[in-house]
């Protein structure tokens, strides 16, 4: 009875969990111009509702009382996730859960004036307050062995611990940093895509593109947005996208990768709907199928080969098909995480997650971050940061209070290339099937190794089962290096 | 103290009902196709989220200790409302309310089958049951010297009475009756608008109409939808429309009729933004500004002229702008009320009105209601109903349990004709307005006498106020007898 209470009272909340993100993806995607203030409103209130939900002592009873000898696989699954965020959320003096969510709304405005400004000093204040309660919330909420990053990470990457992560993670700054350099030297720079793409003819690909890669238009929708996101699970799973009349691939790829997420959303258990067993398993995990279907496949020389037909065939493009290939794969330096490259993208995220750590372990503050922040970017890429806005001030995360969440972008990307070398062996057509634009045979793949899970598995469970071995950033850096030594002659 | 807690707790309950509009918009106007079972999980969830609020014993106990005397108009207009609801909500018990929200859930499904399969027998028993459990709750719910049938009444006609109403009502058949007969045997008929009508034509010249009849688009937006509506208040209210080609004012006066409610909601006081007070006066009322822009406006010969010139330029239709006008107007016996010329339509409610309330109060029973309704309707109409979906199962609000919703769609249009003659009187300019698209002088009058009041007065004060005396069905009568008498000759 127990469990089955704990349930039901788990659903409801799920659900009004996923009323309060249509009403952000409404928001982002759709809302009236004038309509912010009452939205906020809204938000608030189901805020308040979920926040009593989450809180409610019954759900302490009801695990005390539950018989862990007597579930099956999904509900120990559920009773983990639920567990956890109890122990955690039981944890946290109300307070400093109110002033964080103060701090959460009022930093991301300051933080946007700062940017526009370019004055790190005028972030600095409300960032030292940010961190330093993070560290509050951190050290009163990590369980068992935890260390005050591992409280905020497992919040992103459930049973992921910051000693496993610096491993797995480790081993890419050295040879991305090399391969970075060998590009560099190689003096060799492909053609870029030019010319004017009219948004209608975008799109028009960008759909094709969502079916191409298995996106189920009959249980979500793609509008337009600012920053594209993807929203909503099963068979609710929205994508977004945005258009630039002269840089058609942002449209097309963040297309891509927003159906990598939505196609492991739609292909979840749905017999697990509204609990955490039918839920994705982490966010590292949720990366990788937006990563592997943007680069491992949609990057790929293959599909690059349909994409060049689609796109001489929408606007008349005078690259050839290897021309084209090179043009999506260009390689460059660049100060913003969001527009680089597979080679550069991960030395980004490597940095972040060194200073967060840093920042939130104590052995970093708040003062010295900009300074760390320059030093670093310019050892790691060659070139020193000119502004605050390509360099600290760049990212939304930390005015977020979003601390533990910049790795798992690598981690989904060393995830993407462990489980797509894995795929390659399972699907031998792999090559040709996208050269045709076809992905029946990956994406049913993914759905029996990935989407088909939930979290009933573990994420490190998940993938071992999936790649047949601890993962490693071994088959990303192989990957990199055989596509981008091949494209730059070396 | 009392009351600043309690207006508190109604502003974050307002809150959440706002979403639940929403969940009920994104589901008619945008929704994915395969979404509806997520979507009824999320809407019971906020379903049961309000009704807990709804019947928190705080609220009882807040009203008990507020000092009446110290409130501002508003003020206590607020707790009128509330009060009023209140007691209602106390006085329904639990397993009643469980038992016609499943009656309710599951009636739609059964009407509309019994419908598609003509078969009256098929919806009977839910029908039955249907009124039986109204009648139960209207027992346990009526306040004071209400009968049943006020108790439900005052659900969308806060404050009328059932004796009034009929008075009002009453009025209104013996005219209208005698009016269709002289139209009928006039045998004239003006030509109809023929042709084929483009979607984007349609919905280009329907963008127009709302911007000419004062839609704030900034707060607002429009969408397609199976049957139209509109949704949400102040700062994003949403009207939706549909298109069928052959049949262009469908598309058109639907803009203008939801255009006339979504000017009221963005018109209502934004300083009581989330209190009763703030909100819309009564169904009769809201009704008044939908019908009154549609008709009184939207099919005068003055306005007709402007929307004439628009129809010629979009889709260079033949008739000249007399025969336009007497298009727009046509009259015709229909068995359907939804599609009622304005003649017609108040006869439909009128035996709607009759039927339902001798079906509450116990003069009539669910097995005699077909032979009751066709029997009047011929009475009325001169037509015999020749089958159940054109009858008795043609409207949705039964299945739904709305009884009491009838009779606010004629109130809405006595008020409507009462308003607009004040209005005449007081923008003398308003035929040459309308012919140039001009609306900002009547706008400013319905927002001055109608919309900027919202709760604060009651219905029937606000409707005293603004006409100058008691309402009454003589101003509709005067304005039909002479808009169909110069159009059909006599």
């Amino acid at each position: 009875m127990s469990y089955a209470e704990l349930i039901a009272f788990e659903k409801q909340t799920q659900a009004l969990g996923q009323v309060s993100g249509l009403l952000g993806w409404d928001q982002e995607a759709i809302m009236p111009p004038k309509a912010g203030a009452q939205r906020a409103e809204q938000m608030g209130a189901m805020a308040a509702v979920l926040h009593a939900r989450r809180t409610d002592p019954r759900i302490g009873d009801w695990l005390t009382s539950i018989d862990a000898a007597a579930l099956n696989p999904a509900e120990a699954a559920n009773i983990r996730r639920i567990r956890r965020d109890w122990l955690r959320n039981e944890r946290m003096p109300a307070d400093l859960a109110e002033e964080l969510a103060k701090l959460t709304s009022v930093g991301h405005g300051i933080w946007a004036q700062a940017r526009a400004d370019e004055d790190v000093a005028a972030f600095l204040p409300t960032l030292t307050r940010m961190v330093a309660r993070q560290r509050e919330a951190a050290d009163a909420q990590k369980l068992d062995d935890e260390t005050r990053y591992d409280a905020l990470l497992d919040g992103y990457e459930p049973g992921m611990r910051t000693g496993p992560l610096t491993d797995i993670l480790g081993g890419l700054r050295a040879p991305l940093s090399e391969l970075r350099a060998r590009i560099a030297e190689s003096g060799h720079q492909p053609r870029a895509l030019e010319g004017q793409f009219d948004a209608d003819g975008q799109m028009a690909v960008a759909r094709e593109l969502a079916t191409v890669f298995g996106y189920d238009w009959q249980a979500g929708r793609m509008d337009l947005v600012t920053h594209p996101f993807c929203s909503g699970t099963l068979t609710d799973v929205r994508i977004t996208t945005r258009v630039d009349p002269i840089r058609p691939f942002d449209c097309l790829y963040s297309v891509v990768h927003e159906v990598g997420h939505a196609v492991y959303e739609q292909g979840l258990p749905l017999e697990h709907a509204l609990t955490p067993a039918g839920g994705h398993v982490s966010m590292g995990v949720h990366e990788s199928q937006s990563r592997m279907l943007e680069n491992q496949m949609g990057r790929s020389r293959a599909f690059c080969t349909f994409l060049h037909g689609k796109m001489v065939a929408q606007f008349g493009i005078d690259l050839d098909a290897e021309q084209f290939y090179a043009a999506v794969n260009r390689v460059g330096p660049g100060f913003i995480r969001t527009e680089a490259d597979e080679v550069h993208y991960n030395l980004h995220v490597l940095m972040r997650f060194d200073l967060e750590r840093a920042l939130i372990m104590g052995e970093l503050e708040v003062s010295d971050l900009e300074a760390a922040w320059n030093e670093r970017f310019e050892a790691d890429f060659g070139v020193a940061v000119p502004q605050p806005s390509k360099g600290v001030l760049q990212d939304v995360h930390w005015s977020a209070g979003l601390f533990g969440y910049f790795p798992t972008y690598s981690l989904g990307n060393i995830y993407a290339a462990a489980l797509f070398a894995r795929l390659r062996a399972a699907v031998p057509s792999i090559d040709s099937d996208l050269e045709r634009g076809e992905t029946t045979a990956a994406l049913a793949w993914l759905r029996e190794n990935v989407h088909q899970h939930g979290s009933i598995l573990t994420a490190p469970n998940l993938m071992e089962r999936a790649t047949g071995g601890p993962v490693t950033s071994a088959p990303l850096v192989e990957y990199l290096n055989a596509k981008f030594g091949d494209l730059y002659g070396f």
